[in-house]
């Protein structure tokens, strides 16, 4: 049985949608044991409301917790028992195997920093997020690629490039079970002299590196195309990246729905309509992809989105447990030895 | 009447689209002549194909031109009276007022470089694109805004930032007739501390700068959304953004073809699908939007794009004309006087 610290708290619609999810979770037929973190009161209120198999979740109290407009540093300082500080700390003690949040990212990524180690060679964490593409990868044929960093730095060396290619691609080799991930990195063309003066070393030193199957520079166009696997950028242009997705997720939702209107031929059309639309606004919906994954801790980590339904919520929690299971931190100590070494 | 120079060689698919282009505007009520540079034989083939105005096109021969896989510098080099080249002197003497191009982006830059002056105070011109948006923009409800630099640099300084900021400010006045474009930085987040050092210290002399409108920070979010009229970003970031609408268009041009198929319920569905899919689709079609400015010269430069077919020519002749009319480069000139003054 795999146990997960669920941070409850903080995110954007409070402890509905993710005691919601975890309260499914707990029904399901998966080996997941849930520690719910945070208010016990709002928890409990929360769970009274949702079928859920009590044997599998345990609210464990934490009396405060980190809001989205909370500065991280601060606030952590402020509240060392907040939710997201003890729901890392489970983990430390090894009362959990993972820990997850859909709390403020910044918090999350600064309570890991203070809790657990980074994995040798690791300089840096990077937070990785699966997106939809038009391509399929993988045995699975899944319709999404792996992007990081999205958010954990801003500018990045080339040291921290390499490593962010060699953990992204020992994650999509663990939880997408793709032999060989092709691995790229996001660039302004696809010479290897383009790009900042980093990319154009990390270029240099990901050719010779045997752990990752490099496939060279990946441009704007490569992203919706999904040509890659896995995508290295730094935190800047991957947050920039991803959002701009939501955003294009959006106005598409929004356009769609300006087109069926409320005219009863376009409801009438609805059936034939939707298939194509779905298709489009699917592509940019990450409440399917479930949460995405802090690397370079010793410790397993996922961020949920703010926004996460219970569907989204369930899905984070499962992929932490798939973590956990294929062990990746070894796979990235494994993976890291390479250019360390 | 306002003379262009067009660069007819060197774009995707050969002299045809350029000159047709070319052909069908002098056959407009616009009062625009056309001096077509290029390979004479290649463009009276062309333009005996296609009906056209003789008086208002001229072709000026050049022996040689620069393709799309050409270093730009050494193809300068190498052939001296290549057809951007000789379009650019065109310009510098005053024979004609504007430079148009499809060809290989860094050769016209570079063209234009080595051939005219850069504005006063102005260190780096930008490549500026009009990319389709949710929200309107001024007084003609345009649905696109303005986005700086997406390729003439790969890093920015502080005061590159601020200049493109100027400059873009100053082609949306003069363009689009917005009397106070509002212009935004694209970063990571929307606090004034988000993003690299140069976006910081940027934004700070924003916040300052009376010439500009300026908004604060823009996220990637805003992009599709389009909540500011200009957007302003480093040519690397700029460079993956724009790449990446394309890639979005296409790939939902892709899955709409194949949500029709070819069942005829689906065709039978066309009318009432086309509406809501063509709207998400063309807000990423540059066609529509005519040529991209190279701003920062003291004369008017548009890239169109290498695949442009004889419409989007059409727009940047156009647009290029617009320039001339409302002079754009005085509109710069007299922006960049405070920034430096």
């Amino acid at each position: 049985m795999i146990t997960v610290a669920l941070d409850v708290m903080g995110a954007d619609a409070g402890v509905g949608p993710i005691t919601q999810g975890a309260a499914q979770l707990s029904r399901e037929d998966v080996p997941i044991r849930i520690l719910l973190v945070g208010d016990e009161q709002q928890i409990t209120t929360a769970l009274d409301a949702e079928p859920h198999e009590p044997k599998r979740l345990r609210i464990v109290h934490a009396p405060s917790f980190v809001s989205m407009t909370d500065k991280p540093a601060q606030a952590l300082d402020d509240k060392p028992h907040c939710s997201v500080l003890a729901a890392a700390r489970l983990v430390a003690r090894d009362e959990a195997q993972a820990l997850v949040s859909a709390g403020n990212t910044g918090a999350v990524i600064l309570a890991a920093s203070r809790t657990f180690e980074r994995c040798r060679g690791v300089r840096r964490v990077a937070l990785a997020a699966v997106y939809p593409t038009a391509e399929r990868h993988g045995p699975h044929q899944d319709p999404f690629a792996l992007m990081l960093d999205v958010g954990a730095t801003v500018s990045c060396s080339a040291d921290d490039l390499v490593a962010f290619a060699v953990m992204g691609s020992a994650y999509s080799r663990t939880i997408s079970d793709i032999e060989r991930p092709r691995v790229a990195l996001l660039s302004n063309g696809s010479e290897p002299t383009k790009g900042t003066p980093a990319i154009v070393e990390a270029h240099e030193r990901l050719r010779q590196l045997e752990a990752v199957e490099f496939m060279g520079n990946a441009e704007g166009l490569d992203i919706p195309r999904g040509t890659a696997d896995v995508i290295v950028c730094e935190g800047f242009v991957g947050n920039i990246v991803l959002k701009m997705l939501e955003g294009v997720s959006e106005v598409a939702k929004d356009m769609a729905r300006a087109a069926y209107g409320s005219k009863l031929r376009y409801k009438l059309g609805l059936g034939m309509l939707s298939k194509g639309i779905r298709k489009v606004r699917d592509m940019t919906d990450w409440k399917q992809y479930g949460g995405a994954p802090i690397v370079g801790f010793d410790r397993l980590v996922i961020k949920a989105h703010g926004r996460s339904n219970a569907r989204a919520v369930r899905n984070a929690l499962k992929v932490a447990a798939k973590t956990v299971e294929r062990d990746l931190t070894r796979e990235i100590r494994v993976g890291m030895a390479g250019p360390v070494g």
